[in-house]
């Protein structure tokens, strides 16, 4: 596919840190290509490479670096774009992600505004892409328009770790305990005065998105009885009781979180540490083969070394895609209490955690035919 | 108390990073004065200030400074103190402590290897003390010497957190997700390639370290059935479970814990968080007044904006011997799970975590007539 | 002198990080009692502990949590105060601090907007506190009022180092390097994803500033010709040149400078040793002896370690009034080149580098009986 | 070139940080083949991956992950490699490098040992390959062995920068000042505690190394008068002089440095400027094409933006082999002074600094058929 018959896709809130993700992620895309930069008003009709604080340390892509700058409520100058990126702040999604959900728009958003709307689902691609199959009541609702968001950068990292174990084993309960890098809070975000040497125990919002999404995503999505009208499908939360812990770290990029989990049935530690293990060679389903021009090696990577993952050496597994996994070990020590596997894993919190799984949701869509 | 009537202290380890905090917490002291400093064969014969990379950012006492290093195991040079404090690495602590206890010496270390010893009591000054009274039965054992320990620098922050829920509500399970400072490691400890901007998810027998000696701090001592000729008290660990992820980041002193706590009978949050709130204001008992000269006000603080305590802005709370607690909430937004409570503390672990309880137990022992 | 009879003063900019700094170092001060608080409009009326981001490990002065925040440009509330401190960003001080001269207060500022006024001096008390006498002029000028700066954080620690050398040897250049902490940008100031990990070789106007402000203060001030009848005294700039890099690098608190001197006169790098060593040990002048309530015992330490000065370890010599300094040497190891000698220094840049030299002139000019 | 063609190679001091970053290059490498893997005492037997703390971020080639290490002084071991990369502390590298010289082997070393040996070049590929000529002196000398070492990390970064402008206008003078990442000081290397939020002013003889290096390498290498039997070559320092300030910053990889120059003739800032932005275009010379199997873009960048170069968004241009030169302006802002010129530069210490700069320099020995 060349650049003249790739899908032309806008993406709103491009001088942001997951809007700058966006832009580098889809330099040299198979499928799309990046035709429209929305931003905020105050960097309205500046060239891009003038408008943004760069923080990545790849170049701005050359046919990006002078693209003129819209506002992203100058809804006309996405008219070409079939696809919609949103990396904007919830203050603003809410409204301007509907308005192009409405004007036929297919829209992917990293916002957490429409997540727990009763007809539009959150996916993570090697999850549960089968909940991407509800666009088409909002297709026929919204004009041909629809929204999928991706999670919570954190419940990303957590829901590919228990997706095997959920599957195989079932899971009652599990505990989230993360240590988030502060490129989670975006630009300028976190003040260096608050973070050189600190470690911050709290982050708004965050614990309660885990609790709420990991359910979301882990559950079903089933017809309804078909009285409403507007919907035929709903979102069965999964019953499991999720609890988290949620805290900031002087890490740049990388969000380091442990699990407690308990299983639905018994199994042994090696049992589980076998389906992670097997789980990262399996082929991607066929429905998540998209995985951004090139499919990573594994969703998830498990380093069978005792003090792994690091963000600093696991950080770029398959290219931030892969959920690198480890210390797989029991509940316990002395043995009882309520868990039966504790665990910890990485995720790379813009890449897979924000912009990738937009990325691969639109890819998704893309296969299944949802975008033409 | 003047100098000469003072009681003399050896230091084991006294280069150390713990040892350096045993010098700078004694400075000063009311009851005690640092006679002889103890480190390892290479340092001996040398002036203190040569033989130690001093790291505290006070600077090391004038009459320390100047003082003769003795190697550790030149038991003679220490026949004048009746007080040993050991930084010792668990390798060597072993049968040097013991070779103290009977040559009548009252040893108190930080050193893990007589911690699970069925005579040794594990002591947190504000949490048990009344454990210490099974020295007499090592008094009698060793001649008139004894070791107490004091826990691990996280198990510390943990017992004093729960100590009082514990006291009032009882406790069935508690999760321990622990961020560690790199001073714990001592020095050179941690390589700064592994901890830049990085997170190490494991630190050597930290976990089980948590779960056996929280057991034991927060049981009884009780009397035996008598038939044991050379002892007549007996620990029985409290029942509840305990299990740990323990967590190592970029931070150079305090250790930041979270806390999932299940209690033994239903309480609101409320309740546990006005225990919690009523506990800093208490008198401390009785048996824990002598707290490295002046008593630090709170055992506990609790200042209760969301994110709080934090490393930077808490740490020296009571000059370190005060645990910060924050964020006491329920189980889970959402309701339903194992867990009742959710909270963070934070402890100075070279302070309270390791020379400061030491030095709180020996002051506990002089005041109890343990110490002649 | 207790409260009652305390000069009242006023604080300009209280919530930021150098607001704070005079709060915190104001605490008990012997002569003077924070009695009005400033900030921008949208802490007004608030209490001080709701307005304020505080960010020091030391809590906030009782007294001073709950007393109400009034607006800066609220001329008529600071009546009472004969002192006003100002922390006030450059953008907002011209006028006000022109303002608050004009209604008769001693104004001490932190901001650059009047360091360069031909009648305003740059003031460090160990430095050129006989500079102060020119406020004399301003009296007369300013209805008994008038404005004393101090200077930039990194040039306060550069000319307490070089003041003992200019005077000894006399200088003719001088190279600075900085490797700057980021509390001197303020709150919220460097973003965490900048400076995690990093350098920033760039600190907009931070040189000129270094190489202006250090000229002024080094130079003299001298009897004009008197023709001019606003001003009989006027400030010569020392000739020496300056030149600087400045840089930002991950530190929370202090600025380590690197200096390459050229001297006046031959002079062997045992006589500057020697020169700095002593001066460490002086009396301090007769006119700067009130340093905030007491004196340090030092105007600068020179420790003989080859790896010193550190901020980790030296920050907090004379409760950050002193400037540590070491690493003394030739210009270089092979001989030649336009300089004789190098060395490093270390400025806490919140307490020396902003509101403590502040609080010393306004020491300085209580005893000399310029506040009444 | 197939791998059975390929140059077999040793790497000494395999598993170290700089071992490591030649193992990470070397991977699929045009010529040259990793065959032999050197190591101290009690690696050898091991297989690499177990012998290795590996710290990079992409995992160890797949090739050698499973090779037997050797001891390094195993001489025989290495027989069937032409080529051998030092990556020794100096201490051992002296003996055994001099050890496979005599054998016949080509030495490509990062030790300091033979820097400034007589007849040892210290070559950076892109700035002095000329000197590599001399090796023919020491093949007649050493039956057909030879060592080029290149420079200490920080010079490397030096010289580069320096080149193009030496070579126009000449340079009188420069002062280094340096601020250094930890890698640059190997594993375990830097203890964090000594690091983390803190700058150490002080690397051992990192500032004579630096001062000495930078004259051997810009300068000649000419005809002797031909006397002496063993060496027609001569290597003549640059006149200019050289002074450095080292310093250590919580940077994980990559060297800020601060240059500070006095030119051979007047020139403009813009000359200067546009010379080093000329550089950067250069098809590179000749004698330097083969940069680590393809060549990078340029051997120096300049973006202009004023905050640049930085480690976090600089550090990998042209895969680490590029320097990156900013904030090229005159001497000092208000004129006068000994220097016309000041600029920063980053420079990847363990890439061109390191490994980088050994193999460039190997594959200008084997272009230029010294290694057959």
């Amino acid at each position: 596919m060349n650049n003249c018959t790739k899908i032309k896709v806008g993406v709103l809130g491009a001088t942001g840190t997951v809007g700058q993700r966006f832009i580098q992620l889809l330099e040299n895309h198979q499928h799309f290509k990046v035709a429209v930069l929305g931003a905020s008003a105050n960097s309205k009709d500046k060239i891009y490479k003038d408008a943004v604080h760069w923080l990545l340390a790849t170049p701005i892509p050359s046919d990006i670096a002078n693209m003129k700058v819209h506002a992203c409520d100058d809804i006309e100058a996405f008219n070409d774009c079939l696809i919609i990126f949103s990396a904007l702040d919830a203050s603003v999604a809410t409204n301007l992600e509907k308005t192009f959900r409405i004007k036929g728009k297919a829209v992917f958003s990293n916002a957490k505004s429409h997540r727990y709307d009763s007809d539009v689902p959150i996916v993570v691609s090697s999850v549960n892409s089968d909940h991407i199959r509800c666009v088409q009541d909002q297709k026929k609702m919204y004009q041909g328009g629809f929204i999928v968001t991706n999670p919570n950068c954190s419940t990303t990292g957590v829901v590919v770790a228990l997706k095997p174990i959920v599957a195989t084993f079932g899971i009652k309960e599990v505990i989230v305990f993360t240590m988030q890098s502060v490129s989670g809070a975006g630009y300028p975000g976190v003040p260096s005065l608050d973070i050189l040497g600190n470690v911050i125990p709290y982050i708004g919002e965050e614990e309660e998105k885990i609790e709420i999404e990991t359910k979301k995503i882990l559950g079903e999505l089933s017809s309804s009885d078909g009285e409403q009208p507007s919907s035929s499908l709903k979102f069965n939360d999964h019953p499991m009781f999720v609890s988290a812990h949620t805290n900031r770290v002087p890490v740049s990029e990388g969000h380091t979180i442990c699990l407690s989990i308990k299983l639905g049935r018994e199994a042994t530690v090696e049992e589980v540490s076998n389906v992670l293990k097997g789980y990262h060679k399996l082929t991607p389903p066929e429905n998540c083969k998209l995985l951004i021009s090139e499919p990573p090696l594994h969703v998830i990577d498990y380093p069978q070394t005792p003090n792994r993952p690091q963000p600093k050496l696991d950080l770029e597994r398959g290219r931030g895609l892969t959920v690198t996994v480890g210390r797989i070990r029991g509940g316990s020590y002395q043995g009882g209490g309520s868990f039966d596997i504790r665990l910890t894993l990485l995720v790379h919190n813009t890449v897979l955690g924000a912009a990738g799984s937009s990325i691969q949701n639109a890819e998704t869509c893309f296969k299944f035919g949802y975008i033409q």
